[in-house]
Formats: structure tokens, C-alpha cells, sequence
């Protein structure tokens, strides 16, 4: 938008006229909700994800409404021309809208139909603000509502930031921890069950179990996806689809699947899609699955690196900067407390989404705005930790072979392996006494004289006791 | 067990001899836990479906163990006799210990060993507590460990409850529901969003979108069983499978699918099954889930049935009980309360499972009991609330025709249908005016000569509005 | 009750008839509840907190309005006979109802008022449901509400089980560690922070980190309870004590006080104390507190009693119950375990009061019942766990000093002590040689010449860093 | 920093040399965690109050040094000056880094030993990155550690946002609500309890209600304060104060409080201070505690404000924005909503605070900047919601005192007040033949012959009835 001389031009809606600011397309409803809602400006006002799920939104309906005949081609093709404008984030200067704002969403998607009708009006030379050409409410949102755009935005939001960000940086640590796993496959070490030695597990088998964690994360996550290619739009206000054509919705659905390349439907239910965000309340359940699938990683990977002298120090991981302020020469696992934190924060947005969606009435919930917030939030806090602890801790990971077999060496829970053999009641009468006296198992074993040294020898294998 | 002259008997573990009622067939290991866990005895000793998943999984593990040569079949025999009493439900006062114990459920799976154990030494006329022929480790335990008993087990109860308690239960609800939906699929009402008058729908869209959101939450609750049908036995004690049979894993699993009826498998890492339990923490959330749109039908049916004057008043709900201690002829909706205080109550132990899931170390997730406790206690209270909520509100949901009625006639909100004939500013005008005169809307309308009483007859139909 | 020949016996409430057992002083509104209410049956019937809240209650009710002459003090007196049956626990077995019940626990409150009506009227020879000479409604509830009566009751309950269960336990756990902090004072020891080797400290200063955090925990708790000490009584149905006589709160407030000697009063606000329960939720989240607290001392010992020779080893904790029912001789650390899973349960419940404290509306909140159980289920929990881990894990707590020695010798970051003699950056050069060559600190000092033989032993001092 | 011609300069720490932006006062491990740490960097960069904290602890630092002879004055004075800059804001944009970084916030402290280190080195004429004169670990950070020092700075931005933001805002709020209050002290209408019709109060009880609910939150945040005026400085690395002069701490905590005016001090158990934050685990869940009053406060008012035909309407809120992109003329409680998303938000942090202030081991909690980042954003969010909800929504609330009238009129729930003149029983008969026929409570009171006309006068006042 041209700079003007005049710092502000008029803008009006149905409650009358209000100044904005000259070089922004923003309206008059836009306008107002900057100043009804000045809460936690600078972290809260929307990003790029939901801006540009706006603009996806809008350029589908317009394509629908033109194929449905409810707007003429000209004004659909200035709609989608100033929409993709705004898909392509260069607009996003004229979204100044924050998440605390109505339940709806109704003022984010005034921001986008005022900014897309100005925008439009420019493109066709005429005056913004004049809403004509192109009508803010009975052209760029046309057959909608709030209702059933900003949720259908959410979905398109979060779905992409899911493909775009999440998929690709937790299958990149993934990958390489899989890589781990194979390449430690034999490595013969202690296990550990209640914190206490147990029986030995090869390194590949205990990273193994991380990457299957990580799997299984990822599957959850994956699975809660159909839930958010069912979109509400052509529900419009109660989800009846009022002053919509009836194949709005369907239409509209299938433009948004086309322009993002993902499986978007219509919903079966738009009642239920106004009412209720459950779809997002399982992704971000999802979501807190594969974050507490990371902070066990990341928890054994601290306590395996802990140390360097005293504490288990069986594996080493990067030093990427001096740990202590005070203590000199001191190297902590920062990734690990960077990725432990990013999770109990994703468990804390999970909290507010799901208390957000048991709080609807009757035809409308009204905490869309901070359920994306929090599901946006974690999906690129993730996303981001992941690739963070990839690049600067994962990669390095690496066994402390000497560490690892002076462990397993003294392991007492290698007597397990006899049970077979004389049976769980001696073979606990081994442990016990070779823990008690100090002495190694062979020593307790031969002393209370349940086996011979070959026996010993033939039956206790930590290489054979990892395997089925 | 038969009643001894003494009052107790002599068990012994490897850590020596304790003395246990004589008239119990529990052991050393369970006697040590009663004394050593007297926490929360009253409300968390476990229940029967903990104890009949215990003598599932130990009865197959003796199939799989005779199959496999592990166990000589005259042993297995009688173990199997003694777990079908356990599965039956006839020992459960055999099993006394609560959930709050070792993290691992160790003392719950000795109690399993010892009990049966007991038993199948009687049925072989042996001396209960000598072991002989039936020994609790090497023979009921044979080839197993706690860390891959304990959370087969919590499968297996977790599966038997859903399918048994909680899907009959919600479904039926949703059924009565649904049939509502349908006989009151032609009654306009008003619509409402933010709690403020809006477009009509009918009643049965009303009550359609409750059993959509019902059919998420069972959908999703479903989605998260195929973890749960994954089994960590074969395992052992750190995952490799130590002192198992190789095919061990498998064919008890098949035999518990076969006792089942479920499609329970061998979960393909062993290491993830011990160290994580995401499946029961994705279980929980998809209760959550379930919860959260019980807990909005329940407050959208309280409010619908506010009043009986000074509310909403369009539905009218049963009168169970006389609803005030001081304020006679009240009538309450405590149905809805019920439910909405169970949803509250899931939403609290989903937060427990959550938490624990995330606490694991190394090989082992050591707060197993936690979890399966919460789980099953959130299936059994939406289940029971289910139920009570359907016999003694649900079926007796009946609209209040004439204030529906009352109500729709006032709504401004029909305005909304004369957008597309008149433009959303000039209808907001009408809409406006009407409010602030205290008018209808039809007065307001041709006042402002927008259109004509024919056309405010055309273009204004509730019963249209409601229509795709 | 005197058990009669029929089986039941005709009860009457405003809604007519209904039969109850015969032996049993419940009335038509209980029976009514157990038909209506069967949710969580088995684990969420009242127990005696409640069951005796509500007697001390009802008893301060009578004896209020003999004193004010709201009713005859015959009746008064045969009501405080009948309470005192009550409170003594005599007639726990009258009170079957559940927390899942009308969200003001209207239904307990009646209960109570059918039973103390009927044991009064029998203490009186007259005939059980005849309501005469002691009307439940008009005598026992006489000036109450359940709104008012109910939330007492509740805070009654929590204050009792807090003074009676769970300061006792807490402090009996937090002297027993104050004691092992006191006789560890002077043993030195490796610190750890980042789960790293840091600089050193006393056992006796780690353990007192412990009791301070205890402490701390504890005053939080006690901080909460000045909320709770004030009682909505004389509030009657909505806070404006309609039907109660003015001076009733305050006198049943004064004689609970006395009953139960604990400061309680009348609340200021008694519209504000129907609605909210926001002390119960600070109660709770203080329980939270505290748990925390616990959650970490018991974390620290079971990491610090970790091993016996693959972890860190540093403390010793008393063996049990053997440990592992396929590991022989295997000695875990259940104790820890179970803490540290009541109070991830504690954390759920609260999860559970906070979201049902907000869930008010207008003039009552009707999440009372769920909201109590989860508060006195966390007090019982709390407690029994801090008796079980002090009983069988805090007594036998004993450093294991061979190994804190040979630890502590082997730690870089006694390197930290240099800082002010050759400043930060050399001696991290020291560290980092050590570490990376595996020597000792004195050795890679030596070698980089920063400082001499004596110099080092005059400046490396464990016992010196340790004090201020 | 004077813009240079090369656009980087050279700075080193214990782990080498690294290029930083010429125009940025930070040093080499502040570059390292811009990039070793991308997470999150357009939302959880550092804000203004932990900047602004970081410099007065710093400022108090360097005093307390100076009078202790640590740091020659002139040294110290550098500092001062340099510091006085953060502290003003003026260097803001010198601090780069993320609150997922270490979790000792050691890169934070880092960052500002390093800004005011060269900021300081500059004044003198010095070059940056030369270390000289001043020194960012031995002068700037002379007898510190970041696990002293971070948590005492999180301390210091919590006071300093809940005085400077909190308290103004809600107490704004609190009192125009008891304005509101007291001018509408007479008007009585019908209260609601299960939001059903119940016993009148008058509409200032009802806001009064809110305001003691208000107070009650406030009052909780406030008795939370005085573990978050107990300071951590002063125990350097593990609690011992290893490095720091014995009186440093109390010094030091004696600036601070000199600086800000308010009572900090020095914690009596430094090695507590570090290890856990249990004081900011309170100050959350009081804020939680806040939140849910407040959000009981906007659900009353949007029922309250329902309507305006079909709802309770029995206030009327400001119409600030066109409530619908579709229903022209709605006007919604979009203030009520951005205020419940804020009260969900807070839960959720609150969520976070609370398990990561669980997680600590051993002689440090690795989770402060989590921690602090959650509590310091619900300070925030509350604070602007109280002030966009004053300012734009309670200032405009008013009575429609024709709804609350006609309302009243027809309340049933008057009936109560007969309860002492013929029982509760004879009570509810009235109500319930009123209720069912559709009448008048007097209609069906004379009908039933129960009382006369005069009597019905004297007994039911509606204003009476709202009168202890």
C-alpha cells in the first residue's frame, strides 16, 4: 500500500467509522480489536502459519464461490490475486491481531477479509475502504462465517506446520539415532532397571528402544492427522451452512486440499466442527506423547553421559560450550535440558488445549484461538529441539567403550543367566553374597560351590544373554 | 485354602522366612509388600480386573511354557487350574496389595507366582509355602519377568475393560442420543454462539452434534487400542529376553489373544514395551478426549434445561431426586453434575498417566501401577457415569415446545438470512435497530424500508434456515 | 437399628415413597441417590473424613440453634446424641453414598440428616421415617443449606486429616532426615549439578537441602489453611442465610471450632464461598508443593543409593523384599518408587481440584464432591507414603563412605578453588587436560605449571569448599 | 558499540575463539548458544524483565564486591555503570538468547557477564573481547555461578512484573467491580445455584461475590511473595558459596532490595535455593488460583449478559466490535472469551511450572528458564486481561432492570421463605403444583389452602429474603 500524506484513512463497519493507519490494508473491525485487545502484544500475535492458512482459506472459498456462482469471476480472481499475497507472506505486516481476542476467531478473520478486500480494491484501482469493488463480508467472506474459517485455518495451519516442520525434524533425529543403534548393535553393556544394575543389553538395543519410542510418537501423531483434514468450512455460523451455496463447503475443501497438497475433506458434521475442537485436542495429546517420548531420551542420554568421574559416563556426548560460569572446564548436557524443557513446556500447552476444549456451549466453542496457539507452539518448539539436539548432541553421541566394560564387568546381575541352571533361589544366594562380601560372581559362586569354574565360564556369556 | 489350627503359616523368599495368614495362598514377597506399603490401603488395593488380567497372562505363559518344553505338562496343568480360579474371580482376596508398591508391579506379579503357586500345590496335595512341585519363580514364572508380566497385564486389563465396561456403556448413551437427535430433526429452535442468540437449527442438529462428538471420542478411544494390543511378555527383564524361551513371547501372546478374544500380538521391540507405556498414555488421552465432549453435552443439556423460569428452559430433563435440602420443589440437574465431576476427574488422572509416562530411565518405566490404575479408574467412572446418565437423564430429554417456540419467534438473529438479499451492512442495521427499539424484527426491517412485508415473508423461514 | 421382620421400610421425601432397608437410619433422598448415583462404587464411596465432618457439623447445628431458639432444645439434645454416634464413627456404615453425586453434595448432606433424624427419633421411641419428633428438613437441616452445609463439612475434613495424618507423617519423615543431615555434616562428598561432577559438599548438606525443601513444603501447606478454617455455614442457599437466623453462622462456626479444636470461623463472604472453593484449590496446590518436594528427595536417594556397582553407590538403603522376581538377588529402591508415584498421582488430583474450582456458576459451584475426594485422597496419600518411606527407606539411609571417597577423589571440579588464585580460564585448561588425558587435576595442574606442589595442596581443600 | 569496519570481532572463552556481530557488546558463549540453540527465537527470546533483572543483580553484585574488597571500586564502578544501562533497557537488544538454552540459565548469565564486561571495558576505553579490565567470569561474575545468580534474577523479575504489572491491573479491575457492587446493593433478583432459579439475592451481592473472589486471589499471589523475596545469591555452584566471600550473598540481596524496594533477602538455605523452586511454584499456582476466580467472574458475566432475547440478558455489556462476520447487529463477550483463554493459558503454564519444578536432582534444577518464562507470561497475560476486560468491558457492565424484575416475578424459588412458616414439606408441594401448572407460587399457595393471602404478603419479600 502506497504511503499517503494523510498518516490515517477512514474505515467503516457496522458500528460506525474508526481511523487506521494509511499504509496498512487493514479495516475498520481489525482496527478496533488492535485496540480492544492489548494483551501479551508482543508474544502473541499470530505468526506466519495462521496467516497464511488465512489466505489459503480465502483464495478456496473465492475459487468455490466463483465456480457456485455466488461472486463474479472478476472480483474471485482480485480475491485470489490479494490472497495469494498473503499465502506468500507478504502481507503479514497487515495481520496485527493477537490470540486473546474473541473465541472465535471472528477478528483474525475480519484482519484477512478486510486486508484481502483493500488489497483487491488496490489491485483494481479502487479506493480502500470503499469496500467496492470488493466487499470485505459479502465478497471475500462470502458464504462463511468466523465459525467455520478460522477453524478450517487452524486445521490448514497446524497440518502444514506438521508436514513442514515436525515430520522432517523429528524423523531427521530419528534416523540418525537409528543409525546409533546399528552401529552399537553388538556392544555388550549393563541394563538398568529400577536405576540398579540388571542384566546386560547391547548399546544398539538400548538406542534401539529410543528410536521405537520415537516411532511410536510419530505414529500417534500421524494418527491424530485424519481428525484434521475433516474442515468446517460450509458450516458457516451454526454449523447449518446458512447463506452458504450447499456445495460450498465441499468445494471450497477440495481448492484447499488442491493449493496445499494435503488430504483436506469437508466434514461429515459441521455442527460438531463449530462446537468442538476434539481433532485438535488428539493432535495435541499426540503431541505430548512424542514429547514424553523425547524427555525419556533425553533423560538417558544425560544419565549416560553423566559423569565424567562419577557418575555412569558410558556414553560421550558434544561439548559445545563451557558448562559452568564458576566451575571450569565443566560440560553439561545442555541439549538434553534444552529438549527436557521444550517438553514440559508441550505438556503444559497440551493442558490449556484440552481444558480450552471441554469449555464449548451449545453451537460455538469459543478457545479456538488459544487451542492452535498452544498446538502451533508446541509443534515448532519440537520441531525446532529436535533439530537442535540432532545437530549439536545426537550426532555426537558415542560409546565410552572403556567405561562400558569395566561396568559390565562387575555387573552381579549376570547371575540371572543361572537361573535356568540351579534355579532363581541359589542363584540369589550368589548375588547376595557377592555383593555383600565385595567379590566378584565367580568368586561367590564357586564358594558356595553351585557350579564348577567350566560351568561358570559356559553358562555366564553377556554377549549370549542379550540375544533371544 | 482350609482353615489350620495355626493362625498363620511359614513362607520364605531369599530373604528369609516371614509368616503369612494360614488361611491365604499369597507368600514371603507379598506378605513383605503388605507390610512394607501400607498406603492408600482402603481405596487402592487392586481390583479385579488387575487380578483376572494376572491369571490370563499366567495361565497362557504356562501354555506357552509346556509347549515350548519349559515347563513339564503335569506342572503346567495345575498352574493353569490355579490361574483359571484367579481369572474366575475366586482368589481376588488372595490378592491384597495396592498400587502404590514397587514401580515395576514386582510385588503384584509375585503375588500372581505365590498365590497360584499355592493353590496348584494343593491341588497336587503338596504343602503350601514348600515350593514343591509348583515353585512361584521357576515354574509360574518361568521365562518371566515383572517388567514384562506387570504391563501385559495392565494390557490386558485395560483392553477386557474397554471393551466389556466402557464401549456398551457410551454406546448406548450415544444410541438414545441419537434416536433423540432424530425425533427432533424437524423442531427449529434458536441457535446459539457465545452464549448469544443466533441462527436457528433444529433440535435434532443440536443433539446430532453431540453424538458426532461422542463418535470422535469413542473413534479415538478405539484408535488408541492397536498399542494397547501389543504385548511386552517375551521380554523378560530388561527386553532381550533373558531366560525365555525364544518363541515365548509369541505364543503367549497368541494364548492370551485365544483366552481374550482380543487381537493381542507380541510387541515387536521388547525394550520400548518395558521402558515406556505411550499406548496406555495415548489411551488415557483419547479418555480425555471422551471426556471433554462428555462434559460439553452435559453442559450444553443443563443449560438447555435451565430455568425452570429463569433460564433457557427449552429442554426439560428427568426428576430424580428432590433437588435442594432448603429450597423445596427444586429440581437440579445432578445428572449432568455427575458427569461433568467424573470428566474433571479423568482430566486429573490423565495428568497423572502423562507424568508418569514421561518418567521412565534407562530400561524400565518404574511407575507402572500409577498408570494402569488411573486408566482403568477413568474407563470404570465413564462407564458407570455413562450409564447413570443415560437411565436417569438421556432417556428422559424432552424439548419444552412452547418456550422453544417463545424463544425462536424473539431471535434477531434471523436477520442473518436476508444477507445475501440486502447486504450484510443494511441487515445489520435492521438488526440493530430492532435490539435498541425493543422491536421486532419485521417492524425494524420495513421501518428502514429495506424490503417489503412480502419479501421479509419470503426471505425470512427458520425452517430454511436450517437447511443445507 | 434394631433389625425388623420386613426388610424394607417405607421413606418419604417431597417426590412420595420409595423403600429402604430395614436396618438401615437412611432416608428416601439417600436411597434415591444409591439408585440414581452407581458410579465408582467400589472406590468412591465417603469415607470417615467426610462421614464425620458431617456429623461434628450437624452436632455444631443443633447445639446453634437450641442457643438461639430455632429449635426446642429436647430435639437439640436428641440431634447431638445422634451427631455424636456419628462422629465417633459408630454409624459409617449408614452414609453408602458416593462422590459422583448432585455437584453441592446435596444428597450426603441429607444423609446425614435422614440418618441423625432417625437414630434420634429412635433414641426417642418414636418410629424411624415418621420424621417425628426430628425432622430431617425442619430440625437436623434447620437454618442450612446443602450449599452451606456441604463445603463446611469439607473444610472440616480436610483440616482434620491435614492436623491428624499428614503433619504427623511428614514431620516424623522430615526429623528422621534432619537427624541423618546432623550426623552426616562433616562427610564430604562430590556435588552434582547438571547431573555432572561439581564442586563438593557434605552428605550433611545435601540431605539438609532435603529437609529445607520439606520444610518449605510443609509451611506451604500450613499457609493454605487460613482459607480453610472459614466456613461457609449460615450461608444457607445462595449466601444470603435466608431461613437461618443471623447469629447461626458464627455460632456453629464458634462450637465446630470447639468440637474440633482448630481455629475455625465464619467466612466473610458467604455468597463468595458457596460459589468458589479457591481454598481447597490453594490446599491442594500446596499438597502439589509438597510433592514436588518429595518427588525429588526421593529421586536424589534412589539415584545416589543407584548401583550397587554400575551407578553411583553413594548411599545405602535398607533391602526389603527382593528386588526382582527373575533377577536373583536384585535389591530395588520401592520405596522411592512408591513416593515418587503418589506424587505423580497427588500432581493428577490436583490437576483435577483446579479445573473443577473454576467450573462456578452464579451462585453455587457444584464440583464440591470431586473436589474434596481428590484433596483427602492426596492428604492420605501423602501421609501413609511419608510414614512407609520413612518407616522402611528414611531410617536406614547410610553413606556408603568408600565409595563417596573414592569419588570425591577422583572429581575435576575441585578445580573450581583455583578460580581466585590463577583465575577462571587457566584453571579450566587444568580441568580440561585432566579430564581429556585421564590424569588427576594435581597432575595436569603440575604439568601446565600454573601452580606448585604446595600451592596446590594449600589451595585444594574438599572440606574447606564445602564451607562459606 | 561503535559500528566498526569489520563487521565481526574475535572473542574467546574456555573453548576457543568465535566471531560475534562488531555491533553487539556480547562475548564468545552468548554466540555459542544464538547457535547452538534455535529454538522457538521469535517467541522465547528473552524479554525485558529478566534483562532488566540480570542487571540489577549484576549492579548489587558489584557493590556488595566492592565493600568487600573482591573487586577494586574502580572495577566495580565500571560495572555499575554498564549495568545501569541494562537495567534502563537501553541494551536490550544485546541480549539474543532463548529461554531453551541450558537449564541453569548459565548462558543468560553468560550473556550479561559479557555485555556488561565489554560495555564496562569500552567506558574505560578498553578493547572488547580483551577481558581487560574488566573480566566477564572474574569480575562480572566475581563469587557467582549461573545457579546462584539466574534463579536469583528469575526472582527479581517476578517481584518486580507482579508489582509493577499484576497488581495495578487487578486491583483496577477489583475495584470498579465493587463500585459496580455497592451501587447496586439494593437490586434484588433471582440468584441461581445448579443454574437453576433459586432463593433472590440482590445483584450487588452477586458482583460483591467476584470481588471477594478477586480479593481472595490476590491475596494468595501476595502470600506467596515471600519465598520469592528469598534470594539463591551467594551459594555459587552447589550452595556451599565456594568462591564468594562469606557475607556476599547477604550483601548482595541487601542491593537488590535497596535497588528495587522490595524485602529480598538472603535464603537461609542456599543449597535448597538451587536445587528446587518451589517459591515460583507456589507463585504460579496462586495465579492459577487468581485465573479461576477470574474466569468464574467473565462465565458469570457472559451468562448473565446472554441473550439478548433468548438468554439470561439480565446485564448488558459494551458492544466494542460487530460481533459476526455473518449475523449482522451480534454483539458477543468477546472481552468475557479473550479473558477464559487467558485463565486456560495460565492453567497450562501453571502445568509446566509445576513438573518442571519437580524435576530436580541432586544440587541443581535445570529447569529455571522454563519455569520462570511460564510465570512470568501468565504475569503478563493476566495482567493485560485485566485491564483490556476493565477497560472495555466491567466499566460498561449495567443492570437491565426490566429483565431482573420480570425475572424475579416469576421466580418459584420464593417459596423458601415459607419453609419456617409451614415446613418444608407443605413448601414444596406449592412449588411443584406452581411448576407444573404453569401458575403463580400464590396462585398455587392459596389453592393449596396452606396459607392466606395476607399471610403469603407478609411472608414472601422478595428484598427481605436477600437480608441475613
Amino acid at each position: 500500500m502506497q504511503q499517503t500524506e494523510r498518516h490515517t484513512r477512514t474505515e467503516t463497519d457496522s458500528m460506525g467509522a474508526i481511523e487506521v493507519p494509511a499504509d496498512r490494508y487493514w479495516g475498520a473491525q481489525t482496527q478496533r480489536s488492535i485496540e480492544n485487545f492489548p494483551i501479551g502484544v508482543e508474544r502473541f500475535t499470530w505468526q506466519a502459519p495462521m496467516i497464511r492458512a488465512l489466505g489459503i482459506l480465502k483464495k478456496a472459498a473465492a475459487q468455490a464461490n466463483v465456480e457456485l456462482g455466488e461472486v463474479p469471476a472478476e472480483l474471485g480472481n482480485l480475491i485470489v490475486r490479494a490472497a495469494d499475497e498473503v499465502i506468500e507472506g507478504r502481507l503479514d505486516r497487515h495481520f496485527p491481531l493477537v490470540v486473546f481476542q474473541t473465541g472465535s476467531g471472528t477478528q483474525s478473520n475480519m484482519n484477512a477479509n478486510e486486508v484481502i478486500s483493500n488489497r483487491a480494491i488496490e489491485l483494481a484501482g479502487g479506493v480502500p475502504g470503499s469496500k467496492n469493488p470488493v466487499h470485505p463480508n459479502d465478497h471475500v467472506n462470502r458464504g462463511q462465517s468466523s465459525n467455520d474459517t478460522f477453524p478450517t485455518a487452524m486445521h490448514i495451519a497446524v497440518v502444514e506446520q506438521m508436514h513442514r516442520r515436525l515430520f522432517p525434524a523429528v524423523s531427521r533425529l530419528r534416523d540418525t539415532l537409528a543409525a546409533k543403534a546399528e552401529a552399537n548393535r553388538e556392544l555388550v553393556k549393563v541394563g538398568r532397571t529400577h536405576l540398579q544394575d540388571a542384566t546386560p543389553i547391547t548399546l544398539g538395543q538400548e538406542i534401539g528402544a529410543w528410536v521405537a519410542q520415537l516411532d511410536f510418537g510419530l505414529a500417534s501423531v500421524r494418527a491424530a492427522l485424519p481428525g484434521v483434514y475433516d474442515l468446517a468450512i460450509g458450516g458457516t455460523a451454526v454449523g447449518t451452512g446458512l447463506n452458504a451455496h450447499p456445495k460450498f463447503g465441499e468445494r471450497a475443501a477440495h481448492h484447499i486440499a488442491e493449493l496445499t497438497g494435503y488430504p483436506f475433506r469437508s466434514a461429515d458434521n459441521k455442527f460438531f466442527a463449530l462446537a468442538a475442537h476434539d481433532a485438535l485436542v488428539n493432535v495435541s495429546a499426540s503431541l505430548r506423547t512424542l514429547a514424553g517420548g523425547l524427555m525419556k531420551m533425553a533423560n538417558d542420554v544425560r544419565w549416560l553421559a553423566s559423569g565424567p568421574r562419577n557418575g555412569i559416563g558410558e556414553l560421550t556426548i558434544p561439548e559445545n560450550e563451557p558448562g559452568s560460569s564458576i566451575m571450569p572446564g565443566k560440560v553439561n548436557p545442555t541439549q538434553c535440558e534444552a529438549m527436557t524443557m521444550v517438553c514440559v513446556q508441550v505438556f503444559g500447552n497440551d493442558a490449556a488445549v484440552a481444558f480450552a476444549g471441554s469449555q464449548g456451549n451449545f453451537q460455538l466453542n469459543v478457545f479456538k484461538p488459544v487451542m492452535v496457539h498452544n498446538v502451533l507452539e508446541s509443534i515448532e518448539l519440537l520441531a525446532d529441539a529436535c533439530l537442535a539436539f540432532h545437530d549439536h548432541c545426537a550426532v555426537g553421541i558415542e560409546p565410552n567403550r572403556e567405561r562400558i566394560r569395566e561396568n559390565l564387568d562387575k555387573n552381579l546381575m549376570l547371575v540371572t543367566a543361572l537361573n535356568r541352571h540351579i534355579g532363581y533361589d541359589r542363584a540369589a544366594q550368589i548375588a547376595k553374597k557377592a555383593h555383600h562380601e565385595g567379590t566378584t560372581l565367580r568368586e561367590a559362586a564357586l564358594a558356595l560351590g553351585y557350579l564348577t569354574s567350566e560351568q561358570y565360564e559356559q553358562w555366564i556369556s553377556p554377549v549370549e544373554m542379550t540375544r533371544p
